[in-house]
């Protein structure tokens, strides 16, 4: 049994058939972006320390789940969105596996401790100036959507005082902050390596970045194949396909 | 008539008819890559002045000259390239359009002017250290190839100093170098705007880079449609057809 409040639904988690999450249209529902950055980020399999900012309901602790036996940590500020990852992680029995914080992702070096993560991962709030309307119409999705309580350079300087030396720190975001995501990066010792573009179809512009960085790594960059989401019929492309559904390409 | 050395050819600009290049295969033929680099800039049409820097045997300013009506400058360090150029542009009885100037970039804004320019082309050496193998075996390709005489830094900051404000900066390279190009170009108060990643295949990583700064420009990056080079059957795809022989879609 599951306690849904107002407007909450209890949802597949996609291709995940043993997994549900609880996602709400007024609250809090999540992406494609937070798909394709839980299946982008190298992650330990068998053991090892993960930790997602930002996390909403928790769907990448959720994702990553499948991925890792490691520990998966999650940070939420909002505290109705950190209630449904709390919920969702129990109606999954995942209680051993992910722990779900409420609070600044701003205090977590010092809570959860410096250099301490294999892995950060991080889907962060796209937009710089929220305007009022948009604030007062909906302040959760204000907050998810916006930078009000947590800026990019909170995300990355976060990002770099958990990770290990050498330990991955991952991103989704809008191609348009490519260059302060890659500035702030290389100021917070994090060294971009794998950025993988998203285009919505061929023949149209990237509307979504990821890209992963190492701490204290050698400057190699690699720009990783294009990923095509939709074909001229406006279907999935297959290889959109394998990632939501586990189907082969 | 005109005057060929050694295993020099005379070679067809691809689509362009009407146009003719001299090449050599041990002293310098043109790249793929400056023709997608001559087809990606924006050039004034009408009127202007375009200079383009590292210029080797000429190609970007005769590609260029069938795009726009303004003056196009090209500056070549190799004596033996720069011919090569010269007389390209007398074949071609472009020399009302085009200036080739034998000399070093560094030197540019100082003998032309600063501030002078609409828009900069550049497609520099690629390779940061070249092993004294490749140099001693062939000077005129290593020199093309390495950062000898030319860092990326030099080429950026001669384009910065040598356009106008609210001119264009176009550059063609690998990706690897992507963070060292755009550090540096906003080092040198060029903004980043529009990037091209160029991809050999669907589900290769991206070969070469496209991109075009803005002198003082505002922050507001694109990441333009993929350009994939091949298709399955090894083909060119219709895009890059276009490009080279400007066949339609």
């Amino acid at each position: 049994m599951i306690n849904l409040k107002e407007d909450e639904r209890l949802d597949y988690l996609l291709a995940e058939e043993n997994l549900r999450i609880i996602q709400s249209p007024s609250v809090f529902s999540f992406s494609l972006d937070a798909v394709l950055l839980a299946k982008f980020v190298y992650v330990p399999i068998q053991k090892g320390e993960i930790i997602d900012l930002c996390s909403g309901n928790g769907v990448i602790p959720l994702f990553l789940s499948t991925r890792t036996r490691g520990k998966i940590t999650g940070i939420e500020i909002q505290e109705r969105l950190y209630d449904m990852a709390i919920r969702s992680v129990e109606y999954n029995q995942l209680h051993n596996q992910i722990n779900m914080i409420h609070g600044d992702i701003k205090d977590a070096p010092n809570k959860l401790g410096f250099g301490k993560y294999d892995t950060v991962t991080c889907n962060p709030p796209y937009f710089k100036t929220p305007s009022n309307e948009e604030i007062n119409e909906n302040e959760h999705l204000a907050i998810a959507r916006h930078e009000i309580l947590c800026t990019l350079e909170d995300a990355i300087k976060a990002s770099s005082q958990l990770v290990k030396q050498g330990g991955k720190v991952a991103f989704v975001h809008r191609p348009g902050r490519l260059l302060d995501i890659v500035t702030l990066m290389r100021q917070y010792r994090l060294e971009p390596k794998r950025i993988q573009f998203v285009y919505p179809k061929l023949g149209r512009e990237a509307n979504t970045l990821l890209i992963e960085a190492i701490k204290d790594g050698s400057p190699d960059l690699k720009i990783l194949p294009p990923l095509i989401v939709y074909n001229d019929d406006n279907e999935y492309t297959p290889e959109l396909k394998a990632i939501l559904y586990g189907q082969g390409e």
